[in-house]
């Protein structure tokens, strides 16, 4: 059985994503949490991940230190079950969009951290925060009218790319970022299914980090 | 035809990876480059990519506007080439050195940024920077011990990884950053290959940025 090591649930913008692969399907797994707050936090990270970093997920002898490799393995381990659009050309603007989400997107992260147990009526702006928002809006726009007739994930079926913007729909919530309808919808979606109320449930029994 | 729609050869990192991928698997292509640093270049990206970053693989009607997302889809398209390590794990393995690239070592970024034309004793240090090189330098030693028997690249033949290292192993280059001798080796052996000789002459053509 797979181990997933995460970090704190209300935090962990990266623990999310594989957490959400793993959950939509419906594999089960063992969950290991690092409190990310503590004095030997670090630690006990470095002990599983020399990287320094979580989620690492656990298979036997072989440790995948980062979130979207995780991914990749699970949609390698799991073929049958579509973490990936089954057309090469969809894969590749498919990867594209969780490539960019994986390696960019700096001003959102810094100003709009993940907290799911905040509710805040907007954010610190700047022109580089809002060309993140602008950015996803159209990413999402896009996704969603091409495959509207396909079901009401980003690529018609879940995918790792919705698994990569779960975060940030619940960063838009947390901070009641304007939408258009379309993508408000996408984000209502998302952070509707059971998975993700299950990890939110999970999160409110999490201690708060200090101030 | 592919084409690929690179920055300046000189300080491109991420026009880089693609491109030498492309080049390893003997692929012809179209290069299109656009220069970073003149008034239009922002107004000449988003005409290729709306996410306003190089570099761009366009195939045919298919525009993949991510430098990992890119390599994936070549990988796909060239399986015998085998960009990606035969076995799973090992797969699993070599995606999350190249994912952990493709999101970490921002200070490694911001102080050694790739200029292949400077030659420089030295960086400004910090233990971010520090920290960076260190975690490098183990990857680097951890797999080149594992595959010593196996060919000179990081997991023994060519993969999409020492794609990602190429920029990294420039940037040690032209910091004079101090390597142990079997990580100093690996640099000198991606930096001679035949692709790499070519990117650096082309580089010494380019117009420099202004200061």
């Amino acid at each position: 059985m797979f181990t997933l090591v995460i970090g704190n649930k209300n935090y962990s913008s990266w623990s999310l994503r594989p957490w959400l692969v793993l959950k939509q399907l419906n594999e089960p797994f063992k969950e290991q949490r690092i409190d990310l707050y503590l004095p030997d936090s670090k630690t006990r990270i470095l002990a599983v991940n020399p990287a320094g970093k979580l989620p690492v997920l656990v298979d036997d002898k072989l440790r995948i230190w980062d979130s979207l490799a995780i991914c990749e393995y699970l949609a390698e381990c799991f073929p049958a079950a579509g973490l990936w659009p089954d057309d090469l050309k969809q894969r590749a603007v498919a990867r594209a969009i969780v490539a960019e989400v994986h390696s960019g997107f700096a001003a959102l992260r810094q100003n709009l951290s993940m907290d799911l147990s905040l509710r805040q009526n907007g954010y610190e702006s700047s022109p580089a925060v809002e060309a993140d928002i602008t950015r996803i809006v159209s990413v999402w726009e896009t996704q969603r009218e091409r495959h509207a007739g396909d079901g009401d994930f980003l690529l018609g079926r879940f995918t790792i790319a919705d698994a990569f913007f779960a975060p940030i729909c619940s960063r838009f919530q947390t901070y009641n970022v304007a939408l258009p309808p379309t993508s408000a919808a996408y984000m209502r979606h998302i952070l509707s299914l059971p998975a993700m109320q299950e990890w939110y449930r999970a999160a409110e029994h999490e201690t708060r980090r200090p101030a």
